[in-house]
């Protein structure tokens, strides 16, 4: 049975992901996004799976700084999930009656409005994970409620007190599977891969990225990311349409290198669907 | 006397940068980046100050989706400040007995090797701030500790256990200053503007970073934030050298503007030394 590790506890929407990319895996949580990419690279979990990217929020910076420095695995596949929270309590009660709001920071932002409009006088209280926040809602002394998913509602058995509090409608949040080795061809696939410049600035990043287009490569995606060592200069997270083993791909990443100090390809999956 | 709005309370890094870019100023704590906006659009303040870009940690995205979607002020002006990271506690204890490290989640994240060395078996805890960290601390009713700045240790009275714990050198926050007009040319300048595409994929953006390189302006900065409305979809939020007053500049922005679906200039302002 393929082993799955994901970043747990039970009850995040990573857990979610993890199901619906595998049903029939055994899935191992993981403390962080790092132990998820160790135990698969101890050979404790076959595939890892972490999100990278939500429509709302924007890159998960750790993924990708774990992807671009850290982790020696490849991206084998991905799986693009609906993000829906669920403001929930112990048992029944008013909103008025609701003093704390326990979550995530991040899906405390995303239901800004919600919390403005209908909670405005709780004390928001920043939790480390979804999961997290309902554990410390449900071990609250006073009147306090958190925001979470359904699944751990469900899981720890606490009170759903309305659904879909999301400001914005389409928040999905993408994940990567991370494993030994990626994906073979399928014929509609994506590369991700990494790369900084020498120098002190990245004005060739125009020219580097014409390497795609002269040769009818979409680029899908750009992030920048600090390399750490210095204000001001970056590593590139890209990801393109294709296989690294395509041939127009292989001549443009060829022709990159030559103009880069750092270039890592981070693996080639099939499109999710 | 100008006033300027910063992200309170008293004791941020925030107020730190607001001192150091006007010690003469009176400063308004405001509670979020958003009320610091709201504050200075209302006309209560003259300026306000807000965190962009941390070297370690990357873009400061809710300052960018700000600047990008919200805010109707412009960049008048930018400061870097050194970040350095304290451990305190009520009194003067033994790391050993610490056991739980109260701190926001990115500044946990900046002294992660440090805590995984020093305070293996420390619960860690996350605060919406790091003057929240310590007020949340000194009301805890056991060992605990905060990490913060120097500066929150004196005002909250903490007793300092470890000077500069984050793990990595150069850790810098560089701070926008923004105002209802952007600064008039001084010859050694920056500007920020933001664009979207039309279309569904960011396949154009290698062509339109060539109307700077063409022209010989220095692409200083870039970063691509979600547009909230698809998952893939993206605004890029980029820095270039030179004044929006400079004619090669202004060539350039008329070139790129036949292109995108959206463009925003967001200022122009003296670079910072």
């Amino acid at each position: 049975m393929t082993k799955i590790a994901y970043l747990g506890p039970e009850g995040t929407y990573s857990e979610h992901a993890a199901k619906l990319w595998n049903h029939e895996s055994e899935l191992i949580p993981s403390d962080s996004i790092n132990m998820v990419s160790k135990t698969v690279e101890n050979g404790l979990a076959d595939q890892g799976i972490i999100p990278i990217e939500n429509s709302i929020e924007g890159g998960v910076t750790f993924t990708l700084d774990l992807m671009i420095h850290e982790s020696e695995l490849l991206i084998c596949g991905e799986i693009v999930i609906p993000i829906n929270h669920f403001l929930m309590a112990k048992e029944k009660i008013e909103l008025s009656e609701i003093k704390a709001v326990y979550s995530h920071p991040q899906s405390l932002g995303q239901c800004r409005e919600f919390l403005k409009k209908h909670l405005p006088n709780a004390e928001l209280l920043a939790s480390l994970s979804n999961s997290t926040a309902v554990k410390e809602m449900l071990e609250s002394n006073y009147s306090a409620a958190a925001i979470s998913s359904q699944r751990a509602a469900n899981l720890y058995d606490a009170f759903i007190l309305k659904e879909n509090i999301e400001d914005r409608p389409n928040n999905e949040t993408r994940f990567i599977v991370i494993s030994r080795k990626d994906h073979e061809k399928t014929g509609d696939d994506k590369t991700s891969l990494c790369f900084e410049f020498d120098g002190d600035r990245p004005g060739t990043l125009g020219f580097s990225l014409m390497e795609f287009a002269s040769r009818n490569i979409n680029l899908v995606k750009i992030e920048s990311r600090p390399n750490k060592k210095d204000l001001g200069r970056y590593v590139f997270f890209v990801e393109i349409e294709g296989h690294r083993f395509d041939q127009n791909i292989m001549q443009a990443i060829d022709a990159l290198s030559m103009n880069v100090s750092m270039l890592k390809i981070l693996g080639s999956y099939p499109k999710h669907k």
